[in-house]
C-alpha cells in the first residue's frame, strides 16, 4: 500500500497532468482522438461514428484545432464542394500510449466477458504488446521500482 | 500520416476506452487519483491540496468507492473521533501508467518553460524512466509498429 502522505509532491496547479486533462479530460474529446487515431477525419464520419450531437461535435473538433492536437484542412471529392477534414498533429498523435493505456486498463478492470475486443502486438515479432515504464536504454521498469524526482 | 479510415475497426460503445472515460474522465476524479497515487487519502488533505468544493469532492469520493478505485476505512487519531480514509484498490492503483503517460505527455506539449517539475527514474539504475510499448518480454516496440488485432 501506497505510504500515508498529507500533500502530493507538487501541488496540482503546477502539474501538467492538471493542464492536460484541462485539455483533453471529457468523454467526447477523448472518443474523438480515439477515432482520428483509427483515421477518422471527416466531420459526418465522427459524427455517425460516435452519435455526438452535431453542435458538440464542431465545438470540440474547433478547440482540438485551436490547441493544436488537429489540424483543419480541405479536401474535394469529385463533382461535390470542398469540405474541412481533420488530421491529427505529432502532438495530438503523441497522445496514443495514453489512450492504449486507458484502454488496457479498461480491457483488464471492466470487462469480466473474457478476452479483450482489441489487442496490440509488434508487426515485427508478432508478440502482444502491452505499455509498461522503461529507462531510456529500453528496460522495462516494475511500477513499485518507480522514484520521483523533483525539480528545482 | 494515418491513412484515412470511415470509421474505427471497434465501434466506441464496445470500446473500454468508453467506458473507461466513463468512470474517471472528469477533471475532479482524475486529480483525486493523482493525489492518492501519492498517498493522499484523507478529506480534509484531498479537500485542500485540490480546493474541489466539498460536496462535489464528497459525491466524487463516494463514486470511486462504489467503483471499486478507492476503498473507504476508518482511522482514528488519539482522543479525536474516528473519520474515514480513502485508499487506492488495486484496480485503482493500475492506473498508475495512465496518469504518468498523460503527465510525460503534458510536460513535453504543454510546458514550454523548460523542464518538467517531476520526473520518474528506477530507483535501482536511476536511470530516467518513460512510458512505452513493450513485448511481453520485455522488449521496446516504436509506436508505428503497433498492429491492432481485434478478436471475434
Amino acid at each position: 500500500m501506497i505510504p500515508l502522505s498529507r500533500k502530493s509532491p507538487v501541488p496540482p496547479a503546477q502539474c501538467n497532468l492538471a493542464k492536460a486533462v484541462d485539455l483533453i479530460g471529457d468523454r467526447w474529446t477523448l472518443l474523438i482522438l480515439r477515432s482520428a487515431l483509427y483515421g477518422v477525419r471527416r466531420f459526418d464520419d465522427f459524427q455517425s461514428e460516435l452519435g455526438t450531437p452535431r453542435t458538440i461535435l464542431s465545438g470540440r473538433l474547433k478547440n482540438l484545432v485551436e490547441q493544436g492536437l488537429l489540424a483543419r484542412r480541405t479536401y474535394k471529392s469529385e463533382g461535390r464542394r470542398a469540405r474541412p477534414e481533420y488530421v491529427l498533429t505529432d502532438k495530438g498523435e503523441a497522445l496514443r500510449p495514453v489512450l492504449i493505456a486507458l484502454t488496457q486498463w479498461g480491457d483488464h478492470w471492466l470487462d469480466c466477458d473474457g478476452q479483450p475486443p482489441i489487442s496490440f502486438t509488434d508487426m515485427q515479432s508478432r508478440q502482444a504488446v502491452h505499455t509498461a515504464f522503461v529507462t531510456d536504454d529500453g528496460r522495462e521498469v516494475p511500477s513499485e521500482n518507480l522514484r520521483i524526482v523533483l525539480r528545482r
